[in-house]
């Protein structure tokens, strides 16, 4: 363990060069060539066994997770309680915050830097618990999510680093003497921060918290999803092996599953010692969170309806296909997937001619279908559908309106007991309730608008009842531009504009784009700007008179 | 108007440099004589008139403020209907949003350089609404709030410009052609901000949240005290005059008084219009808000309960000097003030010798009655008292245990109607739970602890349960001083240390010392650090393919 290596400051000052500037930045690679080790043989190596993590207050073991690819994980985790796991965390604290902003972010991209080295075996945890396909698994699992903590660790320590540690401070007093001070500034934590973890990203958007709160000295304790501990467990397991390396006490981050039934978020939000709740899921129970748990900060990303309002294009293909991709990737399982496709009833002014509504959704979904005619292929792009709720969803929307491209089974070649599907696009008037609804999973809807102002009005309305994490728009008119800005802005959400290549909407990059607003129904909070990290500490300064 | 006078961008030059490197700085002069004007004659002619302000939605006009120096003030406000004037100040928005960050801290400094000027007439309004005494109302109503003031505008304006406006982004595809996007980046207000003003301290703990809300682009209604409403009558003056000199709406900027009884600050912060509310008042008030308005971002200054630990001194007689000014300033009618004063049982080690308990409370009882004993002199320290309740805990809090500095009644010599008083000192056990309230106005206790250990167990306890704006200690020694430290970073509470010369624990200077942390019960926020101004705005991105 070597904390004053000069790799990890230089890699923590290219993030906060970048994270100012907004360019393009990883020092995580993204090809799964980058990471050595068999990460499928550690992934079955841990099958079938309890997971250790020698954390204080173990009363009992939990497990049950099955894989989306159609096994049972067979993984036993400690179970705490948190009268005896709460007050070691808290007991780890004043050393931790002694530390100081950059011994803490160093010890951060130390747990990263092992993170990192443990990528494969990530990647296949992350697989077979939200039923990613293994390319994304791993890199979203992976690199983009490591991306993301580095950035919450450079946000983290630019914040707290605001402040110089010690200040003079003299005043003039006209002929007598001046009065001066000395003055330290001292970033102190809020207490123990509660990362409630998601099914589908559990590491992409889990990370983040973690490590905001940590880098600014707060301990972690980590509730995972029950179908998606292992990928967090990993990360605990990880982390506690960096902190106990770097000299600190491991109790900084624990785990904390819960058994079936017990609903154990609920009540670890609402302990006292837990000041920080970071949360990504449902939208009922992120505003049961921001509503209840009042002594803490509570971050959240909850549900949004994604639009993509089609008014024109001058590369009618590469819409076609980068929609195509967005609508399939993960099976339409991510918070960024687009839903409603809004496009105007008398067609759009296209490079290839005038194309009618019914032409636009016949195109789109010749694209699909083309992009997943080898099934093979489509497999490594669709994934496994994660919960029966997404099937349920899958199963009852078709009779929502007219079927412009049917929802297909597919077969994994490896994992035959896997389900997968591919996205069913559905077309519905714009006056439909169904099209203000989320439904989450791959379910789209090609959206009938009278116009493209109506279109910009049925945008408006969406992301300000059921917010929104994107929204795409596709247009050559400057005044159409204007018009889909202005309503982003009104209604703060993120916009991508006329993405016809390799760049889709439902994919953002660390260090330069924003996930999420913040201020709309679908997050509180964006990852990763200032407001992410500069509740979860506050300045204490001791001053005193100096000669 | 010159917005883009060289003046106020090196001002906020100047400011921007000063948040960080936390030395002395103003650029607002705080001798009375730097101020022209005859601010008796102005708040003179005000009186006894209407206020218009030229506001949207006037509905009837409300009045009845009395100087605590003992007269009406006879000024009437127009009254507003929300409905009216809520929809008009949303209207204002997306011209100050579309100013920018720049424009809108350089409108706000000319919004100041206004003020600034009108410091005498802010004084006599400060003054006959608070109470303050003329040079303290000048000080602190004038260049001090104004220093706050301009501490919040250079937040916000660092905070909304971390990301730049726009940035290109290339990313590598090995052989293939880069992505390549560029992207714009908007600081988008959150809708209309709430300012509840308080009674002892409008300007000074009004203007932060003010201005920090206007600069990142928020209107901002303000809802004044009904017994304090001329100093914030006149701010918003000032501002809708500077506002529209710089071609923006004035309904940027508005008052909304209340009719006597119509608690409409509670009605106002549940509006869905408003997205931020700033608060400084009683504790019962500010959990309300923190726990009803939910889409709302709440800051909080509340109650507390500040202690002096006296454990030894190298300077016996500026100890005493110094804790008698700071119990006298304003008749202890600050958050700041101390109120509870633990000393030894067994006394303390001094430069002039070992001082018993009961010695050291009659040398501080002595000095206080020696700086208070000119009352000409002294009326321009106490100042009024501000309303009936802090005369009826004065009178209650005799009864609470050994006198040891009666209060006495002062005649005000230019305002005999005045209610002027003396610091009362109450000797208390630390078991007597009288300590552990808040006993806001001219009451401090001698609070007799068994050791220096049990101050610091006590001290804990106190801000842990009450809060705390201020601390204070006194010690000769290295480990007493550390442990200090300790309870302050544990409990998160500002901490001064032996203070005996010009500098009083009641007072924080703007730009280098923060105001409470927002970490223990006495504030949920703190002035002025980047969390009291990062969730006032959010970032919106918008992003297109590039050549």
């Amino acid at each position: 363990m070597t904390l004053t290596a000069p790799g990890h400051r230089a890699t923590l000052d290219a993030a906060l060069d970048t994270i100012r500037s907004r360019g393009y930045w990883s020092p995580h690679p993204e090809h799964p060539k980058a990471y050595e080790g068999d990460g499928a043989a550690a992934f079955r190596a841990r099958c079938g066994q309890r997971f250790a993590l020698g954390q204080p207050g173990v009363d009992g073991w939990v497990g049950g997770e099955v894989s989306p690819y159609g096994f049972p994980l067979g993984i036993e985790y400690p179970h705490a309680d948190p009268d005896v796991l709460l007050p070691a965390m808290r007991a780890a604290l004043p050393a931790w915050r002694a530390a100081g902003p950059e011994t803490r972010a160093l010890t951060c991209l130390d747990v990263l830097a092992r993170i990192n080295a443990r990528t494969q075996e990530f990647a296949h945890a992350v697989m077979h618990t939200t039923g990613q396909a293994y390319p994304m698994a791993l890199q979203a699992g992976g690199p983009h999510a490591q991306d993301r903590a580095l950035e919450a660790v450079a946000h983290a320590f630019a914040e707290q680093t605001r402040a110089p540690s010690a200040a003079g401070w003299t005043k003039p007093q006209g002929r007598r003497e001046p009065l001066r001070l000395a003055k330290e500034f001292h970033a102190v934590p809020r207490g123990v921060s509660l990362l409630v973890g998601c099914r589908t990203f559990p590491t992409w958007n889990g990370f983040p918290g973690l490590f905001a709160s940590l880098a600014t000295g707060n301990p972690v304790l980590v509730k995972p999803h029950p179908a998606a501990v292992l990928p967090l467990a990993l990360a605990v397991e990880t982390a506690r092996e960096a902190l106990a390396a770097a000299g600190f006490d491991p109790n900084l981050v624990a785990l904390a599953p819960e058994r079936p039934g017990e609903g154990s978020a609920r009540q670890l939000a609402l302990r006292e010692e837990v000041r920080i709740v970071d949360y990504t899921g449902s939208t009922a129970f992120g505003d049961w969170l921001e509503q209840h748990a009042l002594q803490a900060q509570v971050f959240t990303e909850k549900a949004g309806v994604n639009t993509v309002l089609v008014d024109s294009t001058a590369d009618y293909r590469g819409m076609l296909a980068n929609l195509a991709f967005s609508l399939s990737l993960y099976s339409g399982q991510m918070c960024t997937t687009p839903q409603n496709l809004l496009i105007p009833r008398g067609g759009i002014e296209t490079d290839a001619g005038h194309k009618s509504f019914d032409e636009v959704v016949a195109d789109l979904a010749a694209a699909v279908d083309g992009l997943l005619a080898d099934e093979a292929r489509a497999v490594t792009l669709l994934g496994a559908i994660v919960a029966p709720e997404v099937l349920a969803r899958l199963a009852a929307a078709p009779g929502l309106g007219e079927v412009i491209l049917p929802s297909r089974a597919l077969t994994h070649p490896e994992f035959p007991e896997a389900t997968v599907r591919t996205p069913l696009i559905v077309a519905l008037d714009a006056a439909d309730p169904a099209c203000r609804a989320e439904w989450f999973g791959p379910v789209s809807f090609a959206v009938a608008v009278g116009s493209t102002a109506e279109g910009l009005r049925l945008l408006r309305r969406t992301i300000r009842e059921r917010g929104a994490m994107t929204v795409l728009g596709h247009t050559t008119s400057p005044e159409v531009e204007a018009a889909l800005t202005e309503v982003c802005l009104d209604e703060c959400a993120q916009l991508s504009l006329n993405l016809t290549g390799g760049v889709y909407v439902n994919q953002t990059a660390a260090f330069s784009d924003f996930h999420g607003t913040g201020g709309n129904p679908a997050a509180n909070a964006s990852l990763v700007d200032a407001a992410f990290v500069t509740p979860r500490f506050r300045f204490v300064e001791v001053r005193r008179p100096s000669a």
